[in-house]
């Protein structure tokens, strides 16, 4: 997708520089600023400090650290460690896990020059990443054109946090059918939470859906609810970083809520996912372990001064007691349905099953 | 209640200096400041700046705003109208009009020196506010103890935006039961919601419950659902803007997630007011006017810089269309009982005429 009308991807190999490059997502919406990541440990920080995010993107990132990984020490169990130190960095993402051993799949058969091989591999899972969230796109599109046909206003479609382009390599998830949509000319506006504490939604989907011209407004998390209530929502599409078996969703925190708003005014409520994000192991929700983040991302605060320059600010006393946890469950019954790259099923176990086993 | 071992009300008539105090509101939790209104003027401001906010201590600002009224004309008329000026400042809590509407009837059979029965009336409001606020809080302590009945650990208690004491005189409304429990010994820990836009809840009630020195923990307003998912909430009390009459309630925007995500996980969730919230005329809660708010109230934040000045700064572009709408509705079937100042009743029609008509 566009930033400043020049199509870009979230990540991508600097062939010249021999290096991985990102958006730093940490300085969005206020700088634009492409960053290196030379070593293995610029990719772990990079992941911890959320310079990169979203759980595809997170997933990517963590495939070119197996790349950086074996510039180290060309040697397998070397590789399988520093795999299992990238798979700490965060807890709750599956595509985490899901791309370090897809990695070590590849090369499991090998004994060295492993760097051209995992290399080549990142390659193909970029490739698969766009060509799945594309896919995705076109599945919801359909949803979208459906709701069309008995509507012909403007539709309102409310997204949590940043299930985007920049949470992925291009597209996103949860706005692929936004985008598509648009592409189509349908007439439509998105809500757009603002999703605290770290405001992906403010900060990075009102950005992205800015640069594509997509009419949007940014609300407090608090206020979709009220929006439903009184009709203003005619569709919900968020992502997710895990789903477990039974089809319960594990996604940024207050997306349960968002759920119960939908299925108390029987507002559609959809989540989009590349099938990488099922983690078949889990028999449900209660299972998916939810990280806790450090209590400051809930006082401190960036943004412009009057200045014009990039401050910080306590929005409360240092020394108040906050918790930070960043992800929560929505069960399968609030959801209406999965967009996939395969297609729309719902969400249970046998229905995933049966598109993907 | 106390602020640095202090007892304060939030509003006062300083007999020496011939004028009403206040709390400027808008300061804390970083600067406490006590703030003349001298004038009709500087009490419209007041409460359209939310220098005075919550819905009974508006009500009282009121009350002392028609003593001004009477102070530029001794006469009826202008008193009247001056009171619709009043009544225009905010929309949604009822306590507004009450208040000034009950001034109109003291004075409605005298012809004039209209401001020493008007201050009186003033004086008396405050008072009953007290008492009602006391009283909901020894109705709630009942609810609280038998919670204590069956769990022998902390009692964990979630409460969204600010119903304290600087809500009203003292105690608050949904506070009141937290006081209450507090002073008999009952071991509680509070989960303060954030309350975005304007932090109420980071701003105004964990400034209350430290200096009352209740333990608590701040939370983003999209936390509260998953902690109820995981049995760390026991109780959610909350207040009230407008009470229709079959029991709908129009509250801080967020409230009605909260309330859903309690009934899904059988969470008792009680809406704390003085009778003076309900208003009779309205049927149900879709005809509460929702104030709509500036949107700069979403992006511009203010909070102490690194040199620990306060500051405000924009933390998404200017040019970001936002939404500010500062209510919401909370249908009476998610709500597991009003305390009142008279007792405990359920949330529908028969219950609020048997207990107060």
């Amino acid at each position: 997708m566009k930033i400043n009308g020049k199509a870009y991807k979230t990540i991508w190999f600097d062939k010249k520089k021999q290096c991985v490059k990102i958006i730093d997502q940490t300085l969005l919406p206020f700088k634009f600023k492409i960053v290196s990541l030379k070593n293995f440990n610029d990719v772990i920080k990079s992941i911890k400090k959320m310079q990169v995010r979203g759980a595809p993107l997170i997933g990517v990132t963590a495939a070119y650290g197996m790349y950086y990984a074996s510039l180290l020490k060309d040697n397998l169990t070397f590789i399988k460690k520093k795999g299992n130190e990238l798979k700490k960095t965060r807890p709750t993402a599956i595509n985490l896990s899901w791309a370090v051993d897809r990695i070590l799949k590849k090369i499991s058969n090998i004994q060295f020059n492993f760097k051209e091989i995992i290399l080549q591999e990142c390659e193909k899972i970029c490739l698969e990443d766009i060509a799945m969230c594309e896919n995705i796109g076109n599945y919801g599109l359909e949803i979208i054109k459906k709701i069309q046909k008995r509507k012909l206003n403007t539709i309102n479609i409310l997204t949590h946090c940043n299930a985007g382009w920049l949470a992925t390599i291009d597209w996103g998830t949860a706005t692929a059918p936004i985008y598509k949509a648009f592409k189509n000319k349908i007439k439509i506006h998105i809500w757009v939470d603002e999703t605290r504490p770290r405001n992906q939604g403010s900060s990075l989907t009102s950005f992205e859906l800015s640069h594509e011209k997509i009419p949007h407004t940014i609300i407090t998390d608090n206020t979709g609810g009220l929006l439903m209530q009184k009709g203003k929502v005619d569709l919900c599409i968020v992502g997710t970083d895990r789903v477990a078996s039974n089809g319960d969703v594990a996604n940024k925190i207050g997306t349960y809520l968002k759920a119960l708003a939908a299925y108390d005014n029987k507002v559609p409520f959809y989540v989009a996912l590349p099938s990488s994000t099922i983690d078949w192991k889990i028999i449900n929700g209660k299972s998916i372990p939810i990280e806790e983040r450090s209590p400051e991302e809930l006082n401190i605060l960036s943004g412009l001064d009057k200045n014009n320059k990039l401050t910080k600010i306590d929005i409360y006393p240092k020394k108040s007691k906050s918790l930070n946890l960043a992800f929560d469950i929505t069960k399968a019954k609030y959801i209406t349905g999965f967009i996939t790259e395969k297609g729309i099923c719902q969400a249970n176990a046998k229905s995933l099953k049966d598109m993907f086993q």
